[in-house]
């Protein structure tokens, strides 16, 4: 991947075999029967990727992936990295390579492009959103079934923080929990004793009494769930800097502002991840000389 | 899976591959190091499975198979089967097991129901806007990689029909592939050349002349990309009746229903697949007696 | 792939996987022992892959994919493409590598390349054994299991064409399907309710009278199912070229021309992949100067 | 699987691999959609599985495990089991369970059936050929990619014996291997240098003055390749029971007997697995009372 | 599995994975031949897992598995559950059920509980010997490839505690990342501007020099590597509870009661994950009444 | 890999796909997160792998492949082969390459190289041990799940010969086939009409009397388990070479000479593969110029 580059990066081997799998479902058996009557085995092609409106491009190593796992010898000219902005009607990547091979990858490339860079397009609109405030934006794990890895990367690309990748890496103790564990106080003790050193603990409250009994058991992290502005002002100022303070429910582009002026350091949005329109980007093959 | 059925169904062999890979996405290696800390190994629940808001649900195999996979003996009634509407704050399924297994199993079958409902939802809103038009809603190739066969089920649940599943089961001639192979003519003779007698084929046009030519070569749909409506009008009634024709391109809400008067039997849309936003779903666990 | 070339293709995704699930299957976790003790590590070889018996060659991108997995630096120079003839004796491919490479990797190669050799021979027989005629020469779903993409592929090298890939990609009425729907203008309406508009849809008679009650419900091609000489010669009346005819059961060498003159569009051949004999391939390596 | 039971048994674990991969080539992502279109969601079914031609039975398991994938609760009750003989147009198993599964997994199982009771089939022609000498027939490793473990379950469901399962678990020596050791003597003694305690070590050889090579380091086995009928029986006559010895080359059913007769152990038949004709099988619905 | 029980629980869909790959291990293409010669189809048998040697038990949800993957209604009747003690000599589990299955899964069964055994042991060992100190004993990255999840299991068996479980879920700062960060400031200042806000973060240092630098950027914890008693208690003096201490290299069984003692919090041992003996264990056959 | 070069090698496929794995394990979705904020992306690093204590390395391929998985461009500089001897603080390899790279892929390509080692330095122990008697070591099944190909492997590296390598490619009756067949010369006639020509039969036997009742069916091996000196010495005598004799139980560097001196031609020894400690391997970074 020549031209721009960004210090983002997805794990390549978590990229080869996303890329295996997409051309598999859509290769099935019988292969790219259009492409295979159509276009002669050896032509060759160039084309541009672009984006019909404007957004934050995030995704360029799926597109890479896809155009060289069916020619190798393929070149990815890339003129927006991960991250940056495309303006409408912009281009984001030069390709060039075998026909065929450019024809049949399409579809998965600009499905993985689309994908992301509306994720990282919505992200980028929240982070602007609130600008100028101490807050940030950060996703959950409400993510599409097999593509958390790259969801969660889309939003890094655009702009915003990536909360726990599964259940595995942090505690996060929830109102079931709560209910489950007889309790507030029960469940950061029972917490406590289980976590490495290594893992953080963030537990959900929605009272302010509720967060008082939580502080008294020193978690790392306090979920403000569906707060009023009133409660979560008076929650942070509660909590008084001694633990991170995340906000979430009844986000969205017009409440998220208010929301950051109560002075909480995150604001998780289930939306980049679960509900982004997809960017619409396309591959156009440019004219022979 | 007891109660309410729908006859549309999932090939089960899809359903627990994709179920396995979710909750090994999920659980890393260390596992829901939260339930295990908060939630006695035996401790058995039961909860319900609703939507926030109203919509069409999607998905429910995959509901059982993600709390099954996690306690064998759990048990799903369905309240509302794939292709049923749920009211906002209705119940859609009941679900009772181990208290760990359904904590665990959660996130992965929310994420996977709120995904396919939310595709479910809009296609039937796109269903109802051409409600007594001889239209059909259909899908495209612009799926999430890895879950094409469940979201073209979910266009289905909705009242939609689905375009091919992939390359390999049906020959569709875009624009690049007419470039290569040297105009109309020449592509769908090379197509009928290759293709199985239980192929269709079809072939994308812009302009009234391109449609002539392609119906000199007896294709069996035509594809009427970004055409304003009375080029389509005229299109269709160039046509007259002799092949499928299908619209795409500047579908939405608010044109599809005049898209449909034209008297086209297909109208595509990518958005089904790739910007339909999640239904809001969630899980509660009712009060022990 | 240097020399000779076809334009048939097979998917080079399924290809390495076939190869690298191949190789594992005779290597076990000890590896080719034999050569480890025999050959030195660094020695070169070159050697013939040619054909004892006379046939028509398919296969090799598995021949070079079994090489290059083991010696990513091998070369494999194609002297008779894939749908090519090859004499009794005739040289197919010059392979050159790494010595115990090319020994490790031959009975895989060989194994693939005789197994679709053999199928694309016999094919050709039927072929030819019809040639005048307007019919044409497909296959059926009896394909060995995992090998489905490949044989249909080694019989589009014999001169054949393919019927359906999956159960997924065409509707296929049968006479057990036909039961369970209650006859068999009930199982066209359901059908064509349920089929995509890139579906086809054929379905099996085995009476004149049945034939007629399918005609009337606009299948896109009838199985004309173990008729007699006659009564298949009076189906293809009774059709009027109004769909594709398609005649099985009890076809052979023998029989095959004689079916073929009663106008029938295509002669499905279960033995094409279910009992063709291997082609007579080996590998044999070139003396050192 | 009730009813009748063979000894002879397949690891379990392979079965249910290979059946998962033949549904899903067969299912891809669409599904059984004729089935589906034609046949209610609960509707029940009885069918016997029966032979159209005479021959013996081999692998029963795979049939069991497609029918008890898509319904755990099928019955199959078997008629003749593996080793079987099964007359033409004789039953060798019923099954019982839903209808749509027993329609989805007919095809599977009746290829897997067809496949390794051809192999079967053909291997007792070659056992009953020398009925009455002191040889066996044994199969190679020119098997079917991916099915070598039921291939040689087959051959031993039809009374031969097995050679090598892989590269991994013997050494054979093969006349490529001695030019590369530098001789029989070279290759023989590198061998025994490096082959554990467990593992045999056969040569092949083509003449009396080889054999003698051979002889004078210790094999365990001699294969005899492609010698004319008394030079066969002198190499018997050198071995003198020494050493195991096997025939192997121009071997049919013309050639067998007299091979068999001349005292060698072992008669290897390539063919045994990459040229059976499959086994006429097929799976009959019963009309329902 | 029934019997005594431990809140310890490995994720079950880890233990299915492990178990299916290791009887595929051991099985190969040809099976368990010694048992299919020896014991008949349908024979049942009896045996008793025990230790010949005094040590902790890790790892019975893999012996259930390996034994119920081979015969599902094998019972498991648990005595001494993950985390207890066995005496040498002493019975851990009762196994009921096919005796080929038993015997086929023995190996692998006993394979898994050795090697988690005696991880849990030799943790054990350490963690008994600090007793009456403040501090534990935590696992390193140091596992062997595929089993991380389950020695990392083993080791809180042993009554240890966890460090982080992968490069994924937390931030190690070591030297060699100083190095690249130009300065331990830089590479926390680095890692705590990409670090979520649930991960956490450590940083190695080697003198109190580093150490004070590193305090000065906020780490959750410090890795005191390869500190002499002396400047280890001096660090901890430094550090006065601010952020967690780990001490690492030249621990031992013999140094380890002095590293504790000098007020360290954490004490971790590579050894307990990649030099653990495994325990003593075997499987007993019981005498038919 | 350049550099110095050993003839044992391991099949590539298995190493590749070890390697995948194991990266997939430490990376999880989020990867080196620890890297990727303190390392720039272009950065470039050479560092040296060495051994803090003396042994005998195994596993170079191994070593190559974590690096090279991740840098395909990177160079690994073989300095001692696999089964070469290292000294305390030596060095093994040179690797240079992208920075990145090397930190990401450091602990797999040490937690390789340092459990493999380990038991190749294990292996070496017991063989010099022996040095000068007829007897050779040799490894059981006893092997850590999922590595067995690679644990044999440094047993071959350390000296020692491999036993089989799986259930599928020899005959080993132990004690409960024994009972389960009603006796030795039972369960070896049930054995040799089993085995196939290529597949040696061994069988574990306690007393003198076993012994000769074994002997009187021919087996290629007998395993003289847990004998104490003069009945193994008796034994020996009693075979007079007509059979492979092998020792186990109670071997241990004590006492493993004297075993040795009653003149077996194998002890096996199941702590080479389930108790060897780790070589002490490190990757330490060179200072750039």
């Amino acid at each position: 991947m020549s031209g721009a580059q960004s210090e983002l990066r997805l794990p390549q081997t978590l990229v080869d075999q996303a890329i295996a799998a997409a051309l598999g479902e859509d290769l099935g058996l019988a292969g790219d029967i259009t492409t295979e009557a159509a276009v002669p085995l050896e032509a060759r092609a160039s084309g541009v990727v672009g984006a019909r409106t404007a957004g934050v491009v995030a995704g360029l190593q799926l597109v890479q992936g896809a155009f060289k796992a069916l020619d190798p010898h393929a070149t990815v000219d890339v003129l927006v990295p991960d991250g940056g902005n495309v303006d409408a009607n912009g281009a984001i990547a030069r390709v060039t390579g075998n026909a065929r091979a450019l024809l049949t990858a399409e579809r998965v490339a600009m499905n993985f492009l689309g994908h992301l860079s509306g994720i990282a397009t919505l992200t980028r609109r929240y982070v602007e959103e609130i600008k100028g405030t101490a807050a940030h934006i950060i996703d959950t794990r409400k993510t599409t079934p097999g593509l958390r890895a790259f969801e969660k990367f889309a939003v890094r690309a655009g702009g915003g923080l990536n909360h726990r990748f599964g259940l595995c890496d942090a505690i996060l103790i929830k109102d079931n929990h709560i209910v489950a564990a007889g309790g507030i106080g029960s469940a950061l003790q029972r917490a406590h004793a289980r976590a490495g050193h290594m893992v953080k603990i963030e537990i959900e409250v929605t009272t302010l009494a509720q967060l008082e009994e939580a502080l008294a058991h020193a978690p790392d992290a306090v979920l403000l769930d569906n707060m009023p502005l009133d409660r979560l002002k008076a929650a942070v100022t509660l909590v008084a800097g001694r633990v991170v303070t995340e906000a979430s429910g009844g986000v969205n582009l017009e409440t998220v502002r208010d929301i950051a002026l109560t002075g909480v350091d995150l604001i998780s949005v289930g939306a980049l991840t679960h509900s982004a329109p997809s960017l619409d980007v396309g591959f156009d093959f440019e004219p022979a000389d």
